[in-house]
């Protein structure tokens, strides 16, 4: 990885948590013993990727950082929401997520709920208190990349495939809407957040949508290759759990084929939006098609 | 029950279920089945409080239906979402609701999580599809009243008192968080549906809070002294369930006796916020005090 995309991601990992204590100090957050649970799985560790991106597209774009604070934090409380809710026992029942006991396991199965429904909502609540034009439009396009025709209905499809056989179109249209909706949601929230014009928001929806489905490509491959320790996860677990991926479906090499070929795309479409050549965006393809964690 | 508010009743009702089967219809439900199970809990009954008073209000402040339709339609998803978690076996592990199997026991644990999601998350879409000055608005008041410091934080603040004693400032404050805060959202909807005043809109907020601790004062008395045919679920499981009540707290008289004091602050606030002193809104607030199910 290039020394200026790292220095630029560690920093906006801190940005990112940065931003998100802020808002939490912003906002009521009711009973005080609450609070305390919804900030368990804000602060419990991450790659910040979704908010990274916010905050890439709309410096690419020109923007400020801080017109992109509050939908990067609203996007990141979306995308733990989700992971709160994954982890419970009637859905992945998992114990341990990044090294760390699960909100549930902590807190308990009913708070764990009302957790994620609470994240949830403040995301919502956090564009609210905007005072922008584009405002109600993020409202729009955080809610339909993380709804039923977004990551909830991904999340559907992938218990439903875990019952049956799924084709490879179908693990497509899996990571379409449970992975790749969301990160096409952080990005077109970039544009949002730098005023940029219906061209380059349309092509930033495509570097989007192909960066996510890169990134769940090498998700699948790693599943299967990674290292426990770096990944801070058991691998094959997917495998194990008969889950809809992409390698059991075209092989680790037709997977990798296809995260490269999803790599391509994005670059196609970063270069379309305007994004410089040799800037952070284009670093950031290559070093999601490369990570190892 | 004055015959005109029984025929209003009966025709918004009609109204608010008409208006989210359109909205459905417009709306991508994602993958089919899981299009089904949205719709469950959705048509599966209820009083439709909320919306019918998102449309009271709307209309007592001179707004016409139309600009009601989106609020009354996201603040129902709300409430069936909270209703679709409430019934989880880690939370009050009901089985039936209004007399039908609850969502978890029609379509399994994790896909009523994930229709809950969704339908919270449909909610904030819907108002997003507004292209008025208020919609923003709506979602920041929608947001607060079921986030933390309202819905959400008291479904929690509820779970507690389960485990422990509270007193009576404990169940007041349970009350306003878990019920009386999205009734008053659902009366501030209609308010801003209306394009009302900002000094109308205060008034309309101390007439929703008033009326749902109202409302939440007799449903404790009800548990109680209710009919289980005509509540359609069975009375004393409050009391059983060790939950907060006034009840428990004041004895029944001194139950009904707040319930009376609340409609009485509902009826203040309903002729400061301008609403007719012969019309739907005061007839409403006698009816949810004599209400029997």
């Amino acid at each position: 990885m290039s020394e200026l995309l790292n220095a630029w991601l560690q920093d906006s990992m801190r940005w990112a948590e940065d931003s998100m204590r802020d808002a939490m100090e912003h906002l009521d957050l009711g009973p005080s013993d609450f609070a305390q649970a919804l900030a368990y799985p804000t602060f419990a560790g991450g790659k910040r990727l979704r908010p990274c991106l916010v905050r890439l597209v709309c410096q690419e774009l020109g923007g400020p950082d801080e017109s992109a604070k509050a939908p990067a934090v609203a996007i990141e409380w979306v995308h733990t929401y989700s992971l709160v809710h994954d982890d419970l026992p009637c859905m992945d029942d998992d114990d341990l997520r990044r090294g760390k006991s699960t909100t549930h396991k902590v807190f308990g199965e009913a708070t764990a709920v009302l957790v994620g429904d609470g994240l949830l909502t403040m995301a919502f609540e956090q564009l609210a208190s905007l005072e922008t034009s584009q405002a109600l439009e993020m409202v729009g396009v955080l809610a339909r990349a993380a709804g039923p025709a977004g990551m909830v209905g991904g999340q559907h499809l992938d218990l439903a495939a875990e019952k049956g056989g799924l084709d490879t179109c179908g693990v497509r249209e899996i990571h379409r809407l449970k992975t790749a909706a969301l990160i096409e949601a952080a990005c077109e929230l970039g544009a949002l957040a730098a005023g940029a014009s219906e061209g380059a928001r349309q092509a930033v929806r495509r570097f989007g949508l192909a960066l996510g489905l890169c990134f769940q490509a090498v998700d699948d491959c790693l599943d299967v290759t990674g290292d426990a320790v770096e990944l801070g996860k058991t691998p094959g677990k997917d495998e194990a759990a008969g889950k809809a991926t992409l390698v059991a479906d075209l092989g680790l090499e037709g997977a990798r084929q296809e995260a490269i070929q999803r790599a391509e795309e994005a670059r196609d479409a970063a270069l379309e939006a305007g994004f410089r050549s040799d800037g952070l965006a284009l670093s950031l393809i290559d070093w999601l098609l490369a990570r190892t964690n």
